[in-house]
């Protein structure tokens, strides 16, 4: 396509980096940044700025945080000799959404991924094997993705944890609430059936 | 929903302004933003600045430009005689993708919409009269979108031209190419048959 201007072939381009916008849809932001005030424009690129340049990581969990430890981690409510591992911060944001679950976090900052270059020593797993030790954590619940990435990953630090004194859990399998067993996947049902719980009335 | 930090709940809050963009996409974005490059956020901060304050419009057509005049308007292989006026840029860059048009184009810069306080005085009405008049038009081609306001717009400018010595058109309507005439919806399948043509085979 041939753009109206350089600025907009620019603008064009770096909006269609973003994961999930297109070409098509970087234009139409495009034009409708053209059509907002300066200050809008100039508002909205500070923030993103500001974002990138300024946000804090928690010290103790690695979530993201406005202070040096995060709300979750400073809370005299919460359990913290239980800790949730999770890959990032967005996957917190999904556990608070249940409030099922009242311990603290630990952001491993991804997941082992030999295809992506990413191994363990580019994760937080040292920090979760001191913080293990020295804070005497009860239990480390693995609150991984289903895939292969995550199993690898929670099977890593299963074996790291091993001869540690800390019970190891990892969050269920198995059909979704509200799902339809009969379009359920073979792996899951089958996974499902073998890691049956006692029925409770 | 909490965010985990105040910098993750402004940008989120800044990028769901953006049409089609919710608060869910805009999360994802940010944390996308998140784990880029310092540069790369930057280089799209920017980038945006850039195009919304550096953009020039051309002084003949109004459409966005890099130069004072756009290319359509100063190449010397186009009929400029022949003016499409239409609402915006886009609708340039998808008339141009038809490659069925060789004249200059007319950038109304939006369509008398009452409903959003756009009157005829907001438009770059009175500039295109001077072209008209001073440039010897010829014809003139409306290619407005066939809604309420782009019918009024079309109206309103074919009455300001009525007495110059210049030819006003508006592009076809009908029934879409490939489109099924079952599916057509009344109004536009009536007016495809009231606006028949010789068939040409």
């Amino acid at each position: 396509m041939e753009y109206p201007s350089k600025l907009v072939e620019k603008a064009v381009e770096e909006i269609s980096k973003l994961p999930g916008i297109g070409k098509r849809t970087a234009l139409r932001l495009t034009f409708h940044l053209l059509k907002e005030e300066k200050k809008s424009v100039q508002k909205l690129a500070q923030t993103l700025t500001d974002l990138r340049e300024k946000t804090v990581y928690c010290q103790n969990c690695h979530s993201i945080s406005d202070k040096e430890i995060c709300n979750i981690c400073s809370s005299a409510y919460r359990d913290e000799k239980l800790v949730c591992v999770v890959e990032d911060t967005k996957d917190i944001l999904a556990i608070e959404g249940t409030s099922q679950y009242n311990g603290h976090y630990h952001v491993l900052g991804g997941i082992i991924s030999p295809m992506d270059g990413i191994g363990p020593n580019q994760l937080t797993l040292q920090s979760l094997i001191d913080k293990v030790t020295k804070q005497q954590i009860k239990e480390v619940i693995l609150a991984l993705s289903p895939t292969m990435e995550g199993d690898t990953t929670a099977y890593y630090i299963s074996k790291k944890l091993k001869d540690l004194d800390v019970k190891v859990s990892t969050i269920a399998r198995g059909i979704p609430v509200g799902g339809e067993l009969e379009y359920t996947d073979e792996v899951t049902l089958g996974r499902s059936i073998i890691s049956r719980v006692a029925f409770e009335s």
